[in-house]
Order: structure tokens, then sequence, then C-alpha cells
């Protein structure tokens, strides 16, 4: 994406800021849906996430051990400027509470710590030092899509993706498998293609299959990097999300040796182990001082307030709290949301990866694609949207198979049974719409790419579809499935496309996102919004008129 | 320095890493220092740090407030993500608080606020989205040093110098006087040069000369900036210092009209005004949205965890508490501390900038250099932290006159005092240097730039000293200046300089961090400690022993 041009551009950015601002994910699409409108009491119509991976089941947990006095805590210390790898005291607290939540067979040291606001930042800053621009990571996709612009917008580093297939069962009838061979077929492809490959990022327990690895594997996996000389960077991020007593996850730092320890670098942070994603904490441990001291220079840009690093501190050095009031707790909540969802999902007949973990299933609507594409996908997504309901399509996780979801359960009860309502108001009418396409049509992908995207304006470059620097595969010889993957690449789009929105034509390959970062740019600028009201839209099309107007508040915001 | 090679290079990180990595300053290794070894009452000769720019007078005020109930406050949507540009009830309060104390004529609005983990972040952030790699970004120098690496790590954006002589003086006698012919002329400069110029940062109050600039002053600033169609970023972060109730600061939100309030963009944040560096917090103010949506891309990078920002927003709104009880206590220590540091200083018969407002002033050290050179001071500064006292000298802060040091008064009268002592004892060593020239020798600039390194070793590319990078108008007439500024850049350096160290042989160009860095490297992959013991040194050269001893301590952390 950097320093690709744009019409839409802003003459007070530079290509790269242009190109910043017009990115723009599914993931981050939906969840603007849902800050825009939230649900709640007094909002019965607000939009329900199950789209966004929090933990909402802990507050009252959460509240309880937060305010306590011990929270309260200034000293000057904390005040003054600090360690850029964060305060010892926490890096102190962080490795001793690594040590005993991942059964690390060695203390584990504080030197070997790094914290900073998140795990985003983590990505970011070692892209930026073990990567230069333009060099990739290996990554088996599915996988968190947002990723994807934590090494890229900075550091401009691509993920280079692994493609599982669902039909990838193991013995063990494990969908999307992954195994060696795959990374190395993927590693196989980089080579051919002249990327240079320089880490591999492995999530485990998974986003968004939440499934666990074995050691057996991981260490499988750390030997093929061992054996290519790249980096793995290991997310552990819902390590301690595990809601079922008789699974177990192994951390990597559970091994009893790593196979190339000065390329192993194991990332955690708070937000999903302990329901806070609004508390910027993401820590690294590697045993890689380079790396430390080369992440600690760019600590100025992701430091975290004293207290707060004094309150976290706090929190993980009270393994009472955490293992006896806190954990226990949590895993019984998560456990019976995860039942209430996957009952629910079996009484709709709509299967799921069965999992342990995480906050959210991985689950299977081929069979309400009303063709099996990704186009088909997006307006599913775009249906669930329609019906105040946020979920997690594929292809925002670079999916290969059309049709698979994320929804995430760890949320009330009532809030679950809301958004299964209207799950199901969608698909029943995205069934009817089966034999009626006037509304959120869709034209074959086949079609689509030999057409320009307004069928009223003459064939530009700007209608084509491109996605060569999100995708390094993009080149590789499955090339409709890019194709249909890349259809949220927003560089592409020109003005012109926004009368799509008033006329409702069809554009398969249009998205909510685009559509907003497109209606601010026309309302700020132009007329537009004169000449085109909710209400003459609604005029001609009645049935838009509550998406029209969602999609203007955002816009106006 | 981005694509530079050194043979000191990881083999774990990219290029661009290893340049990251070796990135180090005078200010952060004189923190460094000072960090490794803290005065204080059970550590009587631990280091005095007069370098960094905090205010350690309020803590007791702080304390008070901050540990009032209203700032345990826990509720969701604290612990859930929130909107990248800062919770909408934090920028309320921003632009609240800076209508109020920047007197805005109109009420400014929370949607033109955006806030971020620091200044440092927004630096970086808006270098990203204004300028493409390789631009630059205008600013007079002396200048606060951190912003080189600020808009350089990550975004691989130049800073462009408008270099002010001290000889600068105006009608009122003011030295290193910004000028718009200054600015104009740096301007043709870059042009000449090839340089891109997309904005000028302007620090008001200054950073280091503690200089307010008048609101025509800044509006003349502010319409060269238009007239070259350049953006003005403003940095205000010691706008509420002004500890002289006879002068008065004038923000440019207080002027009744900006001259391109599209490139207009005022930045602010808590660590100085509210002494507290360690709150990692900085707010930008601009009116232009599609910089506001750009910056909110990059906004996952530099996050405040929720609890931390209801804190903050708890205390700007506390008007109260600001103004009555903080604001005017604050500035009656600034001004006593002040007071003393002057008095001190013209006791010594040490010229320095008068001034009214931040933590620090700007002094005159010319007449101790044994001659005028950056080598000279940086040997100066060199034997003030050898004296466990740190100061910031010139070429900390791209100063072009040699001999100038930023002495910060904002600490305990007691600190103030033995830091003065031992300034005292290092001039005084320095004065009997003179005539014994064994010790922290120096060359002159002129002999050194033909001279390889190490005069054992051969000549080698790594000897010569170049700064293409980190200073564009290194190409200008003025080379020889140029040289002397760039001393330290570390990534010239290779390991056969290590010898320095032990035989303390000539090196004008060797400064303390890089040999910090040099020696962590060889403290870990050589036999190099076992060979060099400090004895060994010191049978050699008995004086040195104790800031090897010191150095070694910081290596081996």
């Amino acid at each position: 994406m950097l320093g690709a041009k744009s019409p839409e551009a802003s003459v007070y950015l530079s290509n790269r800021g242009n190109s910043i601002r017009q990115q723009q994910g599914i993931l981050q699409a939906g969840f603007a849906h849902y800050g825009a409108n939230r649900y709640d009491i007094d909002n019965p119509n607000g939009v329900i996430n199950l789209g966004t991976s929090e933990n909402k089941l802990c507050y009252d947990l959460l509240h309880k051990r937060l305010t306590r006095s011990d929270m309260l805590h200034v000293d000057p210390a904390l005040l003054q400027y600090g360690d850029w790898r964060g305060h010892t005291f926490l890096r102190e607290a962080v490795a001793e509470f690594l040590t005993h939540y991942c059964h690390s067979p060695k203390l584990l040291k504080a030197d070997n710590v790094v914290v900073m606001n998140g795990c985003s930042a983590l990505f970011s800053c070692i892209a930026a030092v073990i990567c230069d621009p333009k060099d990739a990571i290996l990554i088996p996709s599915p996988f968190y899509g947002a990723i994807t612009e934590d090494v890229q917008l900075y550091s401009d580093v691509k993920l280079f993706h692994a493609p599982l297939e669902s039909e990838d069962g193991n013995e063990d009838g494990r969908l999307f498998h992954l195994t060696v061979s795959k990374l190395e077929e993927a590693m196989q492809r980089a080579k051919q293609e002249g990327v240079n490959i320089r880490a591999i990022i492995l999530v485990n327990p998974h986003n968004p299959l939440a499934e666990i690895y074995t050691p057996n594997e991981m260490l499988s996996f750390l030997q093929f990097a061992k054996r290519n000389e790249i980096h793995a960077i290991i997310d552990e991020v819902y390590m301690l999300t595990v809601f079922d007593e008789s699974v177990t996850f192994h951390s990597v730092l559970s091994l009893e040796s790593l196979p190339d320890p000065q390329r192993t670098h194991i990332m955690w942070g708070l937000s999903k182990d302990f329901a806070m994603a609004g508390n910027r904490i993401g820590t690294l441990y590697t045993e890689n001082q380079d790396l430390v001291e080369a992440l600690t220079k760019l600590g100025s840009f992701h430091g975290v307030t004293g207290t707060s690093q004094h309150q976290v501190a706090q929190l993980l050095q009270d393994r009472e709290w955490i293992s006896k009031e806190f954990l226990p707790e949590n895993r019984r909540r998560l456990k019976a949301a995860h039942r209430y969802l996957t009952d629910e999902l079996q009484t709709m007949d709509i299967h799921y990866l069965d999992s342990s973990a995480t906050l959210y299933v991985w689950a299977d609507f081929r069979k309400f694609l009303r063709s099996p594409s990704f186009e088909e996908e997006l307006y599913m997504w775009r249906c669930f949207l329609k019906h105040n309901v946020v979920l997690s399509c594929g292809q925002a996780f670079s999916c290969c198979t059309p049709g698979w979801f994320r929804i995430v359960f760890a949320d009330q009860q009532d809030h679950l049974q809301l958004g299964l309502k209207r799950i199901r108001e969608a698909l029943k009418e995205i069934k009817e719409s089966s034999t009626n396409r006037d509304f959120f049509i869709v034209k074959e992908a086949s079609e689509e790419s030999e057409r320009p995207v307004n069928e009223d304006s003459a064939p530009s470059d700007n209608a084509t579809i491109e996605n060569s620097t999100s995708s390094p595969q993009s080149k590789s010889s499955d090339q409709l499935k890019e194709k249909a993957c890349s259809v949220l690449d927003t560089s592409s789009l020109g003005p012109d496309e926004l009368v799509l929105l008033d006329c409702q034509a069809a554009k398969p390959a249009e998205s909510l996102d685009t559509l907003i970062g497109t209606l601010k740019h026309q309302i700020r600028s132009s007329d537009w919004l004169e000449k085109n009201t909710p209400e003459r839209s609604a005029g001609e099309d009645p049935e838009i008129l509550d998406v029209f107007q969602t999609l203007l508040a955002q816009a106006r915001k």
C-alpha cells in the first residue's frame, strides 16, 4: 500500500500518509460500526458486537480488584522518566508471572522482558528491527487480521501467507490443520517469488481457529524456523483462556529447551487473559539482548504511564487473586458462554471448530452462501451488520475458504441471545434474497474482474482490484482466490464509486469500510450531501434507509 | 542512518534494526549514566542529573492530588477497546483545558484532539503521515535533540536545521535570535540541496533556549510556513512553566485566526507542565481531519490505558486544583530554583540566557573550553560525568556554537547545590588539564578528519565520520562545523576502537555512549573482559579506574 496514489488523496498528507489514512480492515470497520451505535438497555436497536475479541464477562471481578487501595499508589519514580523496556519492578513481576503460569522449567529473567503499550506495538517494533522494508514474515492463514497492519503501517513489512484449507483435516479430523510441510511449501514459494522471509508468527491458542497446538507441534514449527534461520514470534495472548479442565495449554516457555533461543520471542499481554483490552500492556520475552536493545530504542514511542505499570505489577503479583478468584470464575463463565453459543449453533445446524480456549468460535456458514465466493461472504457480513450484529468474516483473517465466521461468545447471555436472533433473521433474509437479488446484489467474481466498478463511469485503473503489497502470495498460481481475498483494498477505489451507495448498483467489491471512507471524504469536500439525501435514496429504495443513515451518522462523526 | 552497515551489526537484526539499535544520543547517554547510579541519601556518590528536563519539585502536590479517590475509577468502557484518538471524555477534557489555559478566542473542539502516549509518539506519527521517507522537516537549531530520533527511527524523516548563532542578537540583545529571514535562508538552502521540506517544528517556550516567542513572532513564522505551503508543528509543552508573573506566554491557540489552520498543529502534554514525565500523555490539536484520520490509524501503536485516560481527564478538569493549588506553588518553586541556580552561575561568572519559563537555563561555558571546538565541549561533558553530574551539552541540541550547556534547575536545592559543587570541581580539573593533556585528550578537528581512529589499525571507511542522514545540511558549505557536530554518530565505529578505552589513546570523536555500546557487545561476545581488567588498565593509568568501573557497571547491566 505504501507509495500508492489515490484520486481521493489529501493534499495535506504524504503518499505514505494517504495510504495509512485509507487503510481500513473488516475487523476495524465492524468495530467502528459498533462504536457508533452500541447496544444497551437504553439503545435496544444498537449494535451487538460478536466480532471484536473482547471478554466482557468479568468486569465485576476486575472492578473489585482494580479499585483496591494498592492500585492507588504514586511515588516520584513512577512520575519520572523510566526504563523504556518497562520499570524493573514490572519486568520482574512479568518474569515471575510467566515463570509460574507458563510452567517454565527455569526462572525467567526480568532482563529478557520488554513491556510496551500493547501487542500491536510489539509487532510493529519487532517487524521494524528484524526486517528491512519489503521483507516479509510468514504466517499461516487464517490469522488475526490486524497483524497485517501491525507490521505494515510503520515498518513496511508484509505478511506471507501459508494458507490452510478447511479441508486440511488431520487423522483426528482437525480442520485447517497446520503442518510443517505447509510451512515448507510456503517457504519454497516465497523463495521462488524472491520474497525475503525473516520470521514466522505463530499464535497459540490460535486466533481465529481457537486451536491449541501441542508441545510437539510447536517444537516442530520451531525446528522449521531454526532450519530456515528465521525468527519465531510466538503470540500466546490467549494462554489463560483455556476453559476446559481436561485440556492443558503448553507455552513455548515450558519447553525444556528451545531449538533456537536467540530467534524465539514470546508475546503475551493482559487484554485477553485478563479481560481488559483497554489496558495497553504487551510483554515480550526473549533471550536475545540485541533485540531487547533495539526494541528499547523504539520504547519512547510505546511507553506505558508509570502508575499503570505499578497497577499491572500489583495484579500480576497477586497470585492468590489470579489463581483462586479470577481464573476459576473466568473459566467457569467462559465455559458457560461457550456452551450457550455452541448449543445454539447446533440448534441452527451450524458447524464450528470444537475448542476449549479463547473467546470465540470459528463457525462454518458456507451452506448459507448463495455461491462459494468472498463476495457472497462479504454480502453476508453486511447483511449481519444491517441486522445490527457484527461478526468477523473469514476474509478479515485471510482465510482461503469463503463462508467461515468468527463469533465471540465472551459476552453477557442476553447479548448473545439477541445477537443470535439477529443472525437468524439475517440468514433468513439471505435465503429469501436468493430468489431476489435486487438488494445487496452480487455478480460472480469471474465477471467482476473484467468490468469497471461503476457501469456509468469509464473503465479506469482505479477500478482494477489489486493487492500487491498486502498479499505477497498474490503472485502465486491461486489467482482467482487471491483476487477474491483482496476486495477490501480501499486504495483502488475512486470517489465515483460513491454513487453505488445511492443507487445500490451491483458491486461485490464494495465494502462498508470503503463506503465510510469515501462518504467522509465526500461530505467534507463537496455538495454531495445536499444532492444525495437519505430521504431521496429511500424514495428510490425504501429498504436501504436505515443502513444508509447508520453510515451517514458514522461518516459525519 | 537507516540501511547503514556496521561491523558490529547483530546477525539477528535487519540493517534497519541494527541502525536503530546503534542509535544513541548524548541526552540518552547522560540519562543512562544517571539511571545506572542515581544520587540519593544512601548513595551520596551517585549521579546528580541536571541534564534531563524533569520537574522534580512537585511530587508532594502531585501525590496528594493523584491519590484522591476520584483517581481510582474503573468502569467497563475503560477496560474495553476505545477510540484510538483517545476516549471522548478525555478529548473533551483536553479541548476545554486548552481553551481555558491557552486563552483561545473560540471553544476548542474534542474532534480536533488526538491523544497519544507522549509527544515522541506524536512526532513520530505526524512525520509518518505528512512526510514520505527521506523528506525533511525544518527546525531552528539548537533544538530538543530527541526530536531527531522521534521523526527518524520509524518514519525515516530528517530534520533540516536552520542554525542560530549565539551572536545572532537582536536589538533587545537576545542571543540565538530566530527570524523569518533565518528560516527563508534555510528553505533556500534546502531547495538548492534538493531536500523536500514538508513542515517546520517550532518549540515555544523554547527548548533549550527557554525563550518565549511573542504572538507577532509566532505569526510571522506561521506566515512563513503558509507562504512555503509547509505544515507548522507547534510544540507548546512548556506553556505553563512561566514562573515570572510579569511575563505572559501566548499560545498559538490564542491567536484570533491562524494563517493556515489546515497546516497548523499544536502539541501539548503533561510531562513538563504537570511535572510528570512518567505519565505518557501527549495531545495534538489540529483542525485538519485528514491528519486526524491518518493519525488514528496509527493509534493502536500509541494507545493509553483507559484508567490512565480517566485519571488525566480528572486532573485536567480540576481547574480549582490546577489554578489555585498546583500552578501557583509550582511557579513559586520554579522561580526559587531558577533564582538559586542563576545566582550561583553569576557567582561563578557563567553567563546564561535570561528567561522566565521552562525547567532549565541555557548557559555559556565557552570560556572554559580549552579551544572552541565540539571535541572540547564533549570533553567537558565527559568531565562533568566523571564528577557525577550530568549536564546536556550544546551538540546534543545541534547547537552550532560549541560551549553552551543546558542546566536543569527544577530539582531540590541540595541536589542543585551538590551538582554545582561538582561542576566547579570539573571546571577546575579542566583548567588544570589545559597544561596536561594526557587524559581525555583532544586533537584538533582539522587533524582528526584525516586520520584513522586508532593509530594501530589500518585506515578504514569505518573511521570516517559521516552524518549524512541526520543532518541534511551537512552538504552545505559549513563543512567543518558539521563535522564537529557529527562526532556522536556511533554507526561508524568498529570494535577495534575499543582499545581506545584501554589505553585512553586520543580520539576526540569517541563518546561515552559509543563506548558503552561497544563494551556491551564485547563483554558478551568475547574474552575481552578477561584480557582487559579494570585493574590492569588502572595499573597503566591509575586515574581512569573509577570512570572505567562506572562504564563496566553499566555495560554489564
